[in-house]
């Protein structure tokens, strides 16, 4: 039996684009598309496009579901990969409460279904093929609207008891922060996110403080956005510059957590926000530096994620084909 | 050749008390002997007696270094167990800097020899013989003068990259907190150890606070000790009820980010601190409950250690044992 007579699919569900994509059960990806999420439509309607789009890729290379071996799907929130349920929202999939969505997508294709957190799955991607490749022990973060995380021990990701560890993002920083929608006080999430950079701008604006942003986004300041925050600190507008200096140190704080919790060979920075280099990633790695354990430190390596948006594709697959296979590294 | 051919040594350093151990090859404890660490003597003094304590559990059991197949050491400090050094020091042992105790006692005896870190030497103890057995992903805790942290991944010792993962007790859970002794800021260990209720008491007593805690101290408010505040909070002094609810509050935030981050099974609370249940770690298991990812406190237990004083010799036998026979979980 050849690869291709047991591919496998893989799909990454975000909060803006549905990403499927088939890959032979060595973990080379085969073909890939993309669809839009359009959250706003339910979650009902959100399953119904990712259905389709499954039987869209499928027909478009030939394929048809009797021959394929596995699904992996990489879901934002937190997941029960036991069960694979969707239990509690993130911000990019905001009304995903306890969805079964290991059971509706087996039920609907008759295929093995495997369901785990988008950044577990980005870690594992990352891990098998691109920027962790031999490293044993990693952890990646993702920095986008949200603060994700994922966790690579001995090779293996690392899921915990239910599947939902690595939620790095939802670690307390600073218990004099706000509130977070994970219901949890002052975590790295709220403190450092690229939603957390755009709310801080708002709030400053609202109380008056003076800043560019404020014409760049015609006088609508609750609408300012990550992106014109970053754009406003690369034209040196200091508000946006200490916006993103302010969130920049909760990352650091949240990263020093990582390395003296896990003494990692190497953290791994994804996410939008992760290319916001001198502003934003620069800083926080000093403070790692600065604070954590020197020990653990010394051999440390803070780089920027290779597989881009295809980390959890990459991963989705690599776990439905480890799930199936046995295959472990 | 029976286990009685290759016994091992197992030795746990602490700021008070050095333990040592004779222990079979398959982790049966066949002998234990303690004596004082006298830290004030020094570093080169404590390893001294060290190296005196080993001879001397060898001598009364009628065993001869030849015969032994290892030593396994547990200590307090940031230890880099692949190469055996204490890199940082603890606040029980404050002067252990850049000490090669590895090398130190496998060149005094000729016998390979492993170093830990205490907390988790005490969480392989406590997995392979105590309150973890059987159980594959737990943190221990432990709340004594500092704050340790020992982590079992699928059923083994995690260590990170160099030896030094664990330090839950350095996580930052409160930007705004004091610095810690380990230079990083609002440490777990320093808003919530033992002494870090020392040192709450003693400043507001300082700044004119009225409390029992004044007339129990004879006075003498600085030197206050933790067990002190625990007996007047639990005689009801408004004072000491504080000081211990905050610690214990901090503790619950530490734990909510272990259980975010980690998904554990089992979190294993050990050291003095953790015998104060109603004042200390109850209302931290609340804030846990209320907190942390609902997926995560599913199936979460949180309970005592098991082995007192005895997990870290059992726990460096344990270890030692492992790396010299390969045998894991």
């Amino acid at each position: 039996m050849t690869q291709f007579d047991s591919p496998f699919v893989a799909v990454d569900i975000g909060g803006t684009k549905i990403m499927t994509a088939v890959f032979s059960n060595d973990g080379r990806m085969l073909a890939k598309d993309v669809c839009p999420t359009l959250v706003d439509e339910g979650v009902d309607a959100v399953i119904e496009r990712l259905a389709s789009a499954i039987y869209t890729i499928l027909n478009r290379n030939g394929l048809v579901t009797s021959r394929l071996a596995g699904i992996g799907i990489a879901c934002a929130g937190g997941i029960d990969s036991a069960s694979g349920v969707v239990v509690t929202p993130s911000p990019n999939l905001p009304d995903w409460f306890d969805i079964p969505l290991q059971d509706i997508i087996e039920k609907r294709f008759n295929i093995d279904t495997f369901v785990l957190n988008d950044a577990s799955a980005a870690a594992l991607g990352e891990q098998r093929f691109g920027a962790g490749q031999e490293v044993k022990n990693l952890v990646l973060v993702t920095l986008g609207t949200g603060i994700g995380g994922g966790i690579i021990i001995e090779g293996n990701l690392y899921l915990g008891a239910r599947g939902s560890a690595g939620e790095l993002g939802h670690m307390t920083v600073d218990e004099g922060g706000p509130v977070c929608g994970c219901g949890n006080i002052g975590c790295l999430e709220v403190m450092a996110s690229g939603r957390a950079v755009a709310r801080e701008a708002i709030r400053r604006l609202v109380q008056g403080e003076k800043s560019s942003l404020t014409e760049m986004a015609d006088g609508k300041v609750e609408s300012i956005t990550t992106e014109q925050v970053a754009a406003a600190a690369a034209a040196g507008d200091s508000l946006a510059l200490y916006v993103l200096s302010r969130a920049s140190h909760y990352l650091g704080v949240g990263l020093v957590n990582i390395v003296n919790a896990f003494n990692p060979e190497m953290i791994i920075l994804g996410g939008g926000m992760a290319e916001l280099d001198s502003l934003y990633v620069e800083p926080a790695k000093k403070l790692v530096i600065e604070r954590a354990f020197s020990i653990s430190t010394r051999n440390l390596s803070i780089v920027t994620a290779q597989l881009g948006n295809e980390a959890g594709v990459y991963g989705a697959a690599a776990y439905a084909i480890e799930q199936i296979t046995g295959r472990t590294a």
